[in-house]
């Protein structure tokens, strides 16, 4: 506040001039020309670089520099954000960098395993690099609004020091720790949750069409029972941590038969019930386990055991 | 309003007391017992039985009659509601009564199958019997409230005439049609989708612990990602109903890549991946069939056309 009151009402450049960082996109994929783009927008003084030229035309007529060689894309960033198709690929890049890269912050949002973003860190950590791995959670055309999320992980204070560049790409950046896996660790588990779900919900709609129901007549009860989901995402979450947990009157037992009706269901319509197998199996195995008068949570006894 | 304008101020109670209906609630279960508790709190004259005595004091003592035969029962209430475990016990019941049954509305929310419910309303229609099945979608503790979900299918002016007294059970209660298998349909395709969601709900956490990311510091973002789905629920629907399913940037080929890394990041970690793997092969099976370009909705291809 003190250092703003003098320059209130005043027309002083220097106070209403957002900071700005210069960055540099390597990888002008669908993704990366999204996040350079927002950048630009930002009004960072952004540096591009593909491996294969003719991409990102737009971007240098917004604005951009397009670098004539992967050294000199580096050279021109304080932060480099590396976006490719995986770790095999970005690390074919990055290596014969490692001098250009020294002292930079280096954030690489390709999609891989959290084992290869660690292996990363260590290479980069050998060579002086403060790294962060990024994992993007939503689609292209949602990079640089609001409600964006982007996950990372690594280097804290590069995370720190850099957080408004890196929150004009996403505004829901969220750090999630110091191991570098963390961010790949975050992305695999909420989307197994999320392509699970959907094709429960394709699944669900083919069942009810068999008998002649509209999905669009199934859809109103599917959102209203969705907004329970908030609740059972936080109660399962704390019987998973704490290790517990307790059934009520909708046991697993109880639930378990309830799964069973629905596979027959679906068989019974020719469908097929490979994943509603996996789901009663693993329930059916946590029972087995002995946890019948637990609560749904307890499959993850099942999860831990495989057959 | 004009019935009612007449006694606006008046203390006429005629005009204030709602219209009761007697009802029946035959077996006793925990389900049975939170229904008659609803009907006996909206005012309704209820009368109670079950198979097996020692039943239902509570509800005795809060002013419930207790039947002592089941045809006693029956012929007690213009609405005859039946909760048993399931359509073999809910039949051996009500056949011997057809007679006593006869030009009342039996309402049958014992949980089964879509065609058990169609045998059943077969039976009923040749003895003169109004018919309606439901499902319950809610645990016993929420009978009776405003959020409620019943969803009734069969005898539409049966529906019609009693909505307000069914509406004490659920204020959410839903006539969805005329074939009485439908309420069946409803609850079997939303469970379908509710399940297998818990399923990759669990399995998601598993795979975050499996890396010390605890269950809590998931769950905001799954949370957040949740309230996605409400649209997704709708495009879902609108592709399923008109048959095509065009992609977008995430289309199928590029989604089953990301469902392979979540498959083996959890095979990894020594998870049991059989939901996983189903998912990961119904998807493969559209992808196979051309369906390559198509969003995740072309899934159901996959699942029309099993292995």
């Amino acid at each position: 506040m003190a250092t703003t009151t003098k320059s209130e009402n005043s027309a002083n450049p220097t106070t209403t001039t957002p900071t700005t960082t210069p960055v540099t996109v390597i990888g002008l994929g669908a993704m990366g020309q999204a996040l350079a783009g927002a950048f630009l927008k930002a009004g960072h003084p952004t540096t591009i670089w593909n491996r294969t030229a003719g991409k990102g035309d737009d971007l240098v007529a917004g604005g951009a520099t397009r670098a004539a060689t992967a050294a000199e894309a580096v050279r021109a960033g304080e932060v480099v954000v590396v976006c490719v198709v995986d770790y095999d690929a970005s690390q074919s890049i990055l290596e014969p960098l490692a001098a250009d890269l020294a002292g930079r912050v280096l954030v690489n949002v390709t999609s891989d395993s959290p084992e290869r973003a660690r292996e990363a860190a260590e290479w980069a950590a050998g060579h002086g690099i403060a790294y962060l791995d990024g994992a993007v959670m939503i689609p292209t055309i949602m990079i640089g609004t609001p409600e964006a999320l982007i996950f990372y992980s690594g280097d804290e204070s590069a995370y720190k020091k850099h957080e408004d560049v890196l929150k004009s790409l996403g505004g829901q950046s969220a750090y999630v720790g110091a191991d570098h896996g963390l961010a790949a660790v975050y992305d695999l588990s909420m989307l197994d949750f999320f392509w699970t779900s959907m094709s429960g919900l394709v699944h669900g709609y083919a069942l009810a069409a068999k008998d002649g129901v509209r999905a669009e007549a199934l859809a109103p009860f599917l959102k209203a029972h969705i907004s329970l989901l908030d609740l059972v995402i936080d109660e399962t979450a704390k019987e998973m941590d704490g290790g517990e947990y307790p059934g009520a009157e909708g046991n697993l037992a109880v639930e378990l038969a309830g799964v069973e009706h629905i596979l027959h269901a679906a068989e019974r319509r020719g469908l097929d019930v490979s994943v509603l197998r996996g789901v009663r199996d693993v329930a059916k195995r946590a029972v087995d386990l002995g946890h019948g008068a637990d609560s749904w949570t307890a499959v993850v006894e099942g999860v831990r055991n495989p057959a």
